[in-house]
């Protein structure tokens, strides 16, 4: 049995945003990543949460989970693909309303991400700043050098002014693609 | 509680091959990925297996799973970047010694793989005879084609004839990436 590491994402304990008609974050991305999907504009998905199975009980010729533990993600949470480029990100709500604590981000997730810029892919960060209800896309260089100047967290005026805010459209709350769209083609 | 639909690959319902040193497929690519991201060679993952969380009991302020069932994959099992490109496949394991039956590949995979193709990512599956002891890669078209001519499988000549046959190396026991490079770059 291990802890849950700061920053995992489970659907457990994440609390509902009534703003957006009760959606959370991650259910709002997942319906734009559809609206991508059923428009042919992008394949990105999330990744399911990463477990370690324990037990199992057979039943029906089938089997049926009965212990299990989360584990830390090694990577970010979705990926995939859109006009031939690898797109790789991190999606994360804070309920600040003056910054983005970096420690929100796994290790990991940083290291990965540095990794996916390293081979040519696009990384970034999808930020809500929950109590103010706007969605920012982040490129990962802007976290890399607020890391580099020993920030513990990027401002809500370096994200207004070197991030992006993500529109959003019938059936697409989060249209990031729009942003993806505008500043890496 | 639903059923496990054919060909969702499950660490349990998984043979051990012995002629391997006791490691199955799985575990072979998970090896050959992990050599791949410590030379800095390509960043590929695993994704983890879809599962639908029914009941979680607070444990140690965290939180374990008591009861969770198993879901179809609406994805394959292997995503990343490799030299600035979109890599995405399935690998499945056949005990047959004259055809990879094509009904081990789920429906959702055939359609995610064809999406992946026609928006410029490169996609195939990674398929291991068990009892001739051969893995081969084999480019998503060659399904595409059997599947067009109405075939159920796809037969060990033709793999031979227009698939790959991967080779192995220290730390990296299915060198794919090799492969990927020759035919794909």
């Amino acid at each position: 049995m291990i802890k849950l590491a700061p920053g995992i994402n489970t659907s457990i304990n994440k609390e509902v945003n009534y703003k957006n008609r009760g959606m959370n974050f991650e259910n709002e991305i997942n319906l734009s990543n559809q609206y991508y999907l059923n428009n042919d504009i992008a394949i990105i998905y999330k990744k399911p949460t990463p477990i370690k199975i324990i037990k199992t009980k057979s039943y029906n010729n089938s089997y049926k989970i009965e212990e299990a533990i989360f584990l830390a993600p090694s990577t970010t949470d979705y990926n995939g693909i859109y006009k031939g480029r690898y797109i790789d990100f991190e999606a994360k709500e804070t309920n600040s309303i003056t910054s983005f604590p970096l420690s929100n981000i796994h290790y990991n997730q940083l290291i990965h991400l540095e990794r996916i810029i390293n081979h040519g892919g696009i990384g970034f960060l999808l930020i809500r700043f929950n109590r103010l209800n706007l969605n920012y896309l982040v490129d990962f260089k802007i976290v890399k050098c607020m890391e580099k100047l020993g920030r513990k967290s990027i401002s809500i005026e370096t994200i207004k002014k070197d991030g992006f805010l993500i529109p959003s459209k019938y059936n697409c709350p989060i249209d990031y693609i729009k942003i993806v769209d505008k500043i890496y083609f």
